[in-house]
């Protein structure tokens, strides 16, 4: 298989050959090295991939809807048919199971084809039209139509967690394209050979719909070596991220210091705190229990919408329900984390949580020892050791989940504050609570989506979705990463004063 | 009329009494001080203001659509039942005739009751509603409805060169209210009487709909110094700015350092570069001509959207062209310009502009001596010089404009391409000009709006406008301070997952 990878950066339709400096991956199943090496992207290929992004723009923005559709479901179809050997190196890179990667796989296609579907019909460009008052006083009123158009080439940093979703062919790279946006996509180092068969997959339908090969570009190497230069490069006009807070924020920052400012659309930590009611444990805390414990642990808890804090109310009913959580996590085992990076700063992290005098331990299910597997660790403490212990209040990614026990609504209130902006906030609650109604506006004053007796797990992608919350959730609450309106992130709107038909651009969906 | 003033600033319905470093306004028509004196707001003003916006927004965002719109509304009534005093105030203050204040009036409480309407009938809550599929496989769909909630409280800085229109009760505050989020402004200290007249009829609205005093404050003072305590305030969400691109990037940047970055919508300069074809001046060009003058003199072309660099065919026809100029501009007096800061900075930027040995002299109106009038001055230089002189691609804030000539649709390429981003760019063609149908995709790549044939002053208010254009001439191109968008800057999506309608929030409009 280690011939089957050309290894390096894949630059508007030209594969780099070998340099120096290459790396291999990993595997969190095999625990050995997996067949193929990868070549890191130097400053020169960002500067070669990004002034070909630029060029091919002034083609690619007029570009017709329907090139742009059939350019995605190229993709989409490229995606199918390697399927096999895509979610079997997807498997070993990432040690997420067949039957996840599958349903990640159906959600890459499924949104390369929603945004096809936009392209074709030209919903997105939003059509406004006031027409003219050639009489009104005390001047006349011009004709003006208004349309978006895209901005530019974009820059996609693919993520860990979601080596299709969020990677080469994710909903970034999807939205930007569909809209006439060049993408430079860097790879995530933990999966390389899964970013090469993808990014193969976008260049055949490149060639397919006809279109400039500098319309996309995959570099492999690290954020840390290609980050800035991609951030702050002067063709680069937008930049989509989801990672830690910490390199999301080194992200941004460079961005603003630019001559030109651009955004960073980034999508880093959440905690997505859940409250659970006293009216809710009176009604099936079975149920309660089981769907948050899978919550917790499914794909070893690594989505940034695991319910990481976990608010109960003190008392008896909250230690039968922690009784109840325990009883879960027993049956369920511990599975590999995505790398070695993730794993060892999950092994780190949570034995410096385990530790705190103020922290007890309700379940554990440890790993097996010498594998990636990510030991399912449940705690509990207390609101003031909370409050008071800011190690509690970190994202811990993994199968991780801090239970507080709390006393009043004031509690809460007083937590959600000082934990910020949130992807999600969940309340557990019976019908006809008032304590439900008191609580909501302070949940949908913490998050971009608040969900009700149900856990923040399984992101749905329709027009009603909102992935993005208020900082340090997002870089933009104004935007969503998920759904037909992640590509507002990408285009701009112009008005047309005066056009006569003939004059006006042709709009081309 | 000075004792009609109380000079301090207005802090959730309290005026502040005077303190030590009051000022006065130097009238730009009768040339002295006018009566009234004004004192600045202190940091602990500011800490003040922005702690009662912050504890108003709890009750203001669950404030019903009606309770909003009648709130708009009152505004409107309060400023039109002052109208006489406004206006004589604000022109003693700024230098602007009535009729043009009358109108600037008119727009002002147009768009309180365009934004009154839309906080009713709710549309702006955007609702996206994707019902539950309880049997979906492999896991059923939730219930999902989005809208678009407030983000808190919004800090906006009044313009120079809109007293009314861009100021207190401007497009910035009225869009920010209605969708539920307090507003401070910091009044421009050109026209600090005209704020307090604004700022009271706002106040008085707020009683009257009986919502909370926090809802609404006025500081006066510089913006040195009240700026970054503004921007920086951590109940600060947003930030509304129209004025100089240097201080507009310091805004920018000292929001961006936040812990929590928020997001300026600062309005800056721009050229709105026009460009005239070889076919335009085979049709009319007495008629664009006399376009340009007015919309290069009128209110002293103190306009965000004066056309500043316009760009003319070298040869024969051009030289005729530049003739038709002179005559109309000589028919055009010199007005007062809006305030000293104003007049000397042009009088002092266009000298340097005028001594520039590139640089030849088309027309020149001077101003009245000893007043703060501004001289008209038509310039002219070749593509060559304009390229390599940066002085020669600033923005003269005034009735300056310079005539570029070109010779080829290539130098038109590269002086848009240095220019960078602008609000607005024009071109003036005949039909069917095929050098039109190539020059329009780059007009639009350079601005926000795109003129055929007329000029880019007098901006429409109404749905399919944008006013924003790319860096620098704003911000964030991807939103308008102009329309019913404008209110987009100051929310945010929110989804709400599984929520049955008992204990849905109202949305309240």
């Amino acid at each position: 298989m280690a011939s089957s990878f050309h290894g390096g950066s894949l630059i508007a339709g030209k594969h780099l050959p070998p340099t120096a400096g290459g790396f291999t991956v990993f595997s969190p199943i095999t625990l050995e090295d997996l067949p193929g090496e990868f070549f890191p992207a130097s400053a020169e290929d960002v500067e070669n991939a990004m002034t070909a992004a630029r060029d091919a723009f002034r083609t690619f923005r007029t570009s017709s809807g329907e090139i742009r559709a059939g350019f995605l479901e190229a993709i989409a179809e490229n995606l199918t048919t390697m399927r096999d050997i895509l979610l079997e190196r997807a498997r070993l890179e990432t040690g997420l199971p067949i039957p996840r990667l599958q349903s990640e796989l159906d959600r890459t296609t499924g949104h390369l084809r929603m945004f096809a579907a936009i392209a074709r019909d030209g919903s997105w460009l939003d059509l406004r039209h006031e027409p003219p008052l050639p009489d009104r006083k005390p001047s006349p009123r011009p004709d003006l139509k208004r349309v978006f158009r895209p901005i530019g080439p974009v820059v996609v940093f693919g993520s860990s967690n979601f080596p299709l979703a969020y990677s080469v062919a994710g909903g970034d790279t999807a939205s930007a394209l569909a809209t006439g946006n060049p993408v430079v996509v860097k790879a995530h180092e933990a999966h390389p050979g899964t970013s090469e068969l993808v990014a193969g997959a976008i260049n055949a339908a490149v060639t397919e719909a006809g279109l400039p090969a500098g319309v996309f570009s995959m570099l492999q190497g690290s954020g840390k070596e290609l980050g800035i230069p991609l951030v702050t490069h002067p063709a680069t006009r937008a930049v989509g991220f989801t990672g830690s807070t910490h390199v999301g924020r080194i992200f941004i920052d460079a961005a603003a210091k630019r001559p030109d400012p651009i955004p960073v659309f980034a999508e880093m930590g959440s905690l997505n705190p859940v409250v659970i009611l006293p009216s809710a444990l009176d009604g099936d805390p079975e149920h309660i229990a089981r769907l948050l414990a899978s919550s917790i642990t499914t794909d070893a808890g690594q989505f940034c919408t695991k319910p990481g804090i976990i608010l109960v109310p003190d008392g008896s009913k909250s230690r039968h329900f922690l009784d109840l959580i325990s009883a879960e996590v027993a049956s369920i085992r511990p599975v590999p984390m995505l790398h070695r990076g993730i794993h060892s700063a999950f092994v780190e992290g949570s034995g410096k949580l385990r530790a705190l005098s103020s922290v007890s331990v309700i379940a554990c299910k440890e790993a097996t020892p010498d594998s990636l597997e990510g030991s399912i660790q449940i705690l509990r403490t207390d609101a003031e050791s909370f409050l008071a212990e800011s190690l509690l209040r970190q994202e811990y990614f993994g199968p991780l989940s801090i239970f507080v026990t709390w006393s009043g609504l004031g509690q809460i209130q007083h937590i959600l504050h000082v934990l910020g902006g949130q992807l999600t906030a969940t309340l557990f609650t019976a019908d006809n609570d008032p304590e439900a109604v008191e609580l909501i506006p302070l949940l949908e004053e913490t998050a971009g989506r608040v969900i009700l007796n149900g856990v923040p797990t399984g992101v749905e992608v329709n027009s009603a979705i909102q992935h993005g919350g208020p900082w340090p959730a997002c870089s933009d609450s104004r935007f969503s990463a998920v759904g037909p309106s992640a590509l507002l992130r990408f285009v701009r709107p112009v008005a047309y004063q005066n056009f006569p038909a003939g004059l006006l651009p042709d709009f081309n969906g």
